[in-house]
């Protein structure tokens, strides 16, 4: 997927919030945005939204001198999804479905966000997600491929959310490998992220080799690509993930809160909207 | 009053707007705003939110090839603005305060927009404002200034704002050069709107000499100038106005509602606010 004219704006209001989270005035905001004008002048209309994302958060990170602005909220995000993750877990256990059950407590983990720019309160917002009904919901597709799938990769998305994609690989009850970003980048989960999430107890973290605020395979690992292309089932959590991958020929089921208007219009779903979606690129 | 980190996301909204209006697709749009995104990378900090306007309203028009996409929305406005000439007109008549209640009304006008991108009924918010309450009112210090004052100075804003205004100059019982913008921008007034509304026959329509959305002095005519220099009283109407003279040593009263995020911090009023603000400028 590639920018849209609603990406323009977009792009300014991140690097507005990601510079004030690294303290700066609006003088410096200004030089800031400055700077990305400049970026921006040089670059492609024929890239996807990460890629440009991962330069204005450069931009940031570069004349702020604060290479990650969003530690901190990725640790309280962290740590409130875990003094949850009991009750979700007794929840699950007393659905008459597991699996979907967990799908649905895996994508209401996606409310976390710090790259749209929508507000969120974690509690409140999951609880809206648990009683919303998915707009477009591949579940059968989901379970059928999941039951013949010997390799599956999850590619996560923001860091918080990883407690939630915990639980849903705790019932998938399969060997998965868990893909975060290679370097911090918005509130994108890495490594370090998915542990203190205790992803290492469920599943095998891996990193896909790129610091873009999603995947694109041509900015990741050629060793992540290797496994990404043998993988019989991917799931891709988020939107970054999505702009990346809504292209590519593979096995993938999206799943995802539709945060952006640009997306909406996009999949023709309505903002807000939760999706399971299994890719159209590929020959199922 | 000079650009703040909110004008850039700001900036290419309008242009989408803009380009939407003139009948682009999302394609020649991103061209737009590229070209948008190229301008600002060569653009100092040092200048007001209307001569970016400018730049962003002329590349609309220069990629589209149409010179005034607004046109037609503005005869729109001017023509309901018109329709609820007469009622007003009856309300001002009918109040204990003829001269407040015009100030009002011409205040009232000033929710027509399409810079700022919020959505607007004009009936409807006429009346939302018609019960709102002034933030700030310095009416006793306009009064007073417009007792002793032989040469006054209206600035125009937006065309069907141009009625309401029409309403102020017939209470004020004192000859008006009603200055408009000397070229379409947004959907500010020209001559033309201004003549449309009625206003020859309560002032002289005059022309800034500008282009700009907002009455920058060094863009104005020399001839305009002089006037602006020699004026006892200046009314200014609406944001663009108030951007490019915020700081001008001129006997000003600012006239306005306060529309967009940026300003209302900058003045430190609410967003949504009504003003009838002197000048902290002038030494009165």
């Amino acid at each position: 997927m590639k920018i849209y004219p609603g990406c323009f704006p977009c792009f300014f209001q991140q690097a507005i919030r990601a510079a004030r989270l690294a303290g700066s005035d609006e003088k410096k905001i200004c030089q800031i945005l400055k700077k990305v004008n400049n970026h921006l002048a040089g670059i492609s209309l024929e890239k996807t939204p990460p890629e440009i994302g991962r330069v204005v958060y450069s931009v940031v990170s570069e004349v702020t001198g604060i290479q990650d602005p969003f530690v901190e909220i990725k640790a309280r995000c962290i740590e409130e999804a875990l003094s949850m993750y009991p009750r979700f877990r007794d929840w699950i256990d007393d659905s008459s479905d597991v699996l979907e059950a967990a799908v649905k407590l895996s994508v209401a983990g996606n409310v976390i966000d710090f790259g749209t720019g929508q507000d969120f309160e974690l509690e409140r917002d999951v609880q809206k997600i648990m009683a919303q009904d998915f707009t477009v919901f591949h579940i059968e597709e989901f379970k059928d491929r999941l039951k013949r799938a010997d390799s599956i990769l999850f590619l996560a998305d923001n860091a918080g959310e990883t407690v939630f994609d915990r639980l849903l690989i705790e019932e998938m009850k399969k060997p998965v490998l868990y893909a975060v970003r290679a370097k911090p980048v918005i509130n994108d989960a890495v490594t370090e992220d998915a542990v203190k999430s205790g992803l290492e107890e469920v599943a095998t973290i891996i990193s896909s080799g790129s610091d873009l605020p999603g995947t694109l395979l041509s900015a990741c690992s050629e060793e992540f690509v290797k496994i990404f292309r043998s993988s019989d089932l991917i799931i891709s959590k988020g939107q970054g993930n999505f702009e990346c991958l809504s292209d590519e020929k593979s096995p993938i089921f999206f799943l995802l809160k539709v945060k952006c208007p640009v997306i909406a219009e996009y999949i023709r779903v309505e903002q807000g909207s939760i999706l399971l979606m299994k890719t159209d690129s590929y020959d199922w």
